[in-house]
């Protein structure tokens, strides 16, 4: 097994850093040193102080522009202004819970039903996607009668006590359930095998025999279809569907965790999943759901959900609240108006082809891989040897953030620059990020 | 032990009541069946269909006011303006994670700080109070080293795995950990005992003593300090102050979930736990501190804290955000130009004393108590057998509803309405409350 690394904790501030700020940014750290919790991580040495977005791009507190090419929260653009309005307008007239009607909860339900299986037609609100995983986590096991969890090597599900003992990504410090089992994550470029579908199936039945021999029934697999923390990992379209059986088999259930690849990233499909025509059981999603304002979300088969929901409660005070479902929709909208899903495909089709011309200039480029605006950039040593460099990584995203690009990576080995620019990314954005990937790449090490 | 109810399931609409609904509210209802979980519950039988909301007030489709004796989110009054531009604002120039610097998180835990003990000095945030639940246990755990943690007889922290494990009030449908010890609450009204002080701390530490009996480790209690689903219990202030001796002596922290009783809803003082002049060593804090707007927080002694964050890194993408923050500096700023807690503990008393003057006239009211605008009303058969009667109490919502008062019930028998007006709630309000009240309980049973 791989070690378990902390992407959590790569390429961060440090106290040791802070001599090298400007005033106002040591000012600013160390008044976050003294009055938030130390789990509380900076990115980069020299931290962004940042006051103010517009579509793709951030500035920051000396009017320094960014492009941002990190954060899939403010997917359909930074302060889009229908986001804005429908929120403004909805706080202005009510605010409140589950426990009384709405039509709003009831038509984004409607509205974000057609795009996922007609299997798959029940939907619960909570606030993040962290709640959505623990939520699902719940559900597999309500349904499966078991408790055990399979998730990727690098996976991260979110922060609640559940979905932290099913998140290795997390590191050492955080240990995981004794029900939780870890399958390798289907990697094509590191992974010597004809048929990647059929050998992560494999993977899988052999952790539910694991599972079996230490009297642990399976519950469920949880998987982030693109596998972003595993290192952007999209694979061919269609290999997950052996993963699906093999979960089926063994009387589990498959929850697809949109909250990365979700809401027309991929370009292809509207969520990762859907690029492999599969029927997951259940479906979690979050970060992009409302640009900004807490909402998350559990799609499932109404059998399986039964499971759950006929014995135990679950009230989320804030979950679908007319506000967030307001965010919600204008941002449904907002995808379909502007056909974000096909301007995904288009522009990260045409980033991907420029990444590739740059990785074949550089040995230090070992592949570049992705699907619409969700691409994984993978350094190494040398293309021969394809072993990965983790600092070259970590000294070309400080690079890049020198030159106003925001990113940052992932992966087992923490080499692969995660490049997720926000869904307002346009074609004439490519050159400064390619331009800036060139110059920290001929930089070296 | 009490046999433990279900609150989350009282005076809740239920399918056999489709037929009595006018033709909107029955479309809305089945619409709602079909396309959400079966865990959603509607409040009343005839579930009420709000379109607006003003202070105090909530309007149904119809043009029906309300007057919201339940809702706590909309502390400070529904769809208060400094909220909405506060949010309006900030939506227009920047949301972002706290992965880079912004000014507005550490200002307001600069405010917020000044309202608990000087011990009390790190902050961090999430989206719900579930989610500062969770990460409250998750810290106790790594303070102590030990896992087992004590709440009340019907206590309700949260919807995660971890919070629901500690939560009697979702009933038997849902497990409790086995990790999990119940206390009974400190119920005046009918534990005799001269010292309710001295009593719950001994019930504390007997199941402190029954968990070393099955080799778990004290790790702490978690209350919320006025004792909201057990029936609102204020009782005299400082008489937790043993029950915070008994924790530290066994080596656990005192964790004081403030979901409920904080932001100044007390009147006597800002949290619950303040009205005891205790020094919690970890606060939790949800639901007003938004106003609506889905954030929380977690306030902890930086030496407790520092155990789990030490090893074990946490980001809540959405929490501390720029947005949800600056919805919690707008309430902040209300509670204090408003005067709100004052007027809470002025308006509150003067409620309380009109309830009391109430409950002299009816037999099967038992008991009036409460701490500003937290009431908790108890309906028994009779005030000399003190006989919970939970059905009276059904009855009376339901009553209250067609009167456009909306509260409900709580405690371990669900026969204590919980009154929980927002803070803008007003002398001149008295009279529609209590006077409906006052019908309703003359109507009979």
């Amino acid at each position: 097994m791989a070690t378990r690394s902390t992407i959590m904790d790569t390429n961060s501030f440090r106290a040791e850093h802070a001599a090298a700020l400007d005033e106002q940014t040591r000012t600013l750290t160390e008044k976050r040193a003294r009055l938030l919790g130390d789990s509380y991580r900076l990115f980069y040495r020299n931290p962004v102080h940042l006051v103010r977005g517009e579509q793709q791009y951030l500035w920051d507190a000396q009017g320094n522009k960014y492009l941002d090419v990190y954060n899939n929260v403010a997917s359909i653009g930074h302060c889009h202004p229908a986001v804005i309005d429908a929120v403004q307008q909805q706080m202005s007239q009510l605010n409140t819970h589950t426990r009384y009607l709405h039509e709003r909860i009831l038509d984004y339900t409607e509205s974000l039903l057609k795009y996922v299986p007609g299997e798959v037609s029940k939907a619960m609100y909570m606030c993040t996607g962290s709640e959505a995983n623990d939520l699902a986590i719940r559900v597999a096991r309500a349904w499966s009668g078991g408790t055990g969890i399979i998730v990727t090597r690098e996976a991260y599900h979110g922060t609640s006590e559940l979905t932290s003992g099913a998140s290795p990504a997390l590191g050492s410090g955080q240990p995981l359930a004794a029900t939780t089992r870890l399958v390798p994550a289907p990697d094509r470029y590191r992974v010597d095998t004809p048929d990647i579908g059929a050998w992560f199936a494999a993977q899988i039945q052999e952790q539910i025999d694991d599972m079996a021999a230490h009297g642990i029934k399976f519950a469920g697999l949880l998987v982030d279809s693109i596998f972003s923390s595993d290192g952007v990992l999209p694979g061919p379209a269609g290999y997950l569907k052996p993963a699906l059986d093999v979960v089926h088999r063994n009387g589990g259930i498959f929850i697809a965790d949109e909250v990365q690849p979700g809401f027309a990233r991929t370009g292809e499909s509207f969520w990762g999943f859907a690029r492999h025509d599969i029927v997951p059981d259940v479906i979690t999603m979050g970060k992009p759901m409302g640009n900004g304002i807490p909402v998350s979300a559990m799609l499932a088969k109404p059998e399986v959900l039964a499971a759950f929901s006929d014995t135990i409660p679950y009230f989320n005070t804030f979950g679908g609240n007319p506000v967030s479902i307001a965010a919600a929709q204008a941002v449904l909208k907002v995808i379909e108006d502007e056909k974000l899903q096909q301007h995904s495909l288009t522009v990260g089709t045409q980033l991907q082809q420029e990444l590739a011309a740059l990785a074949a200039q550089h040995d230090c480029v070992g592949d570049v891989r992705g699907a619409g605006l969700f691409i994984g950039f993978e350094l190494v040593t040398d293309k021969a040897s394809k072993n990965p460099d983790k600092q070259r990584a970590l000294d070309v995203i400080e690079r890049l953030r020198e030159d106003h690009v925001l990113t940052s990576v992932a992966g087992p080995h923490g080499n692969v620059l995660k490049l997720r620019p926000t869904l307002a990314f346009q074609a004439h954005d490519i050159d400064w990020l390619v331009g800036s990937l060139d110059k920290a790449l001929r930089a070296g090490r």
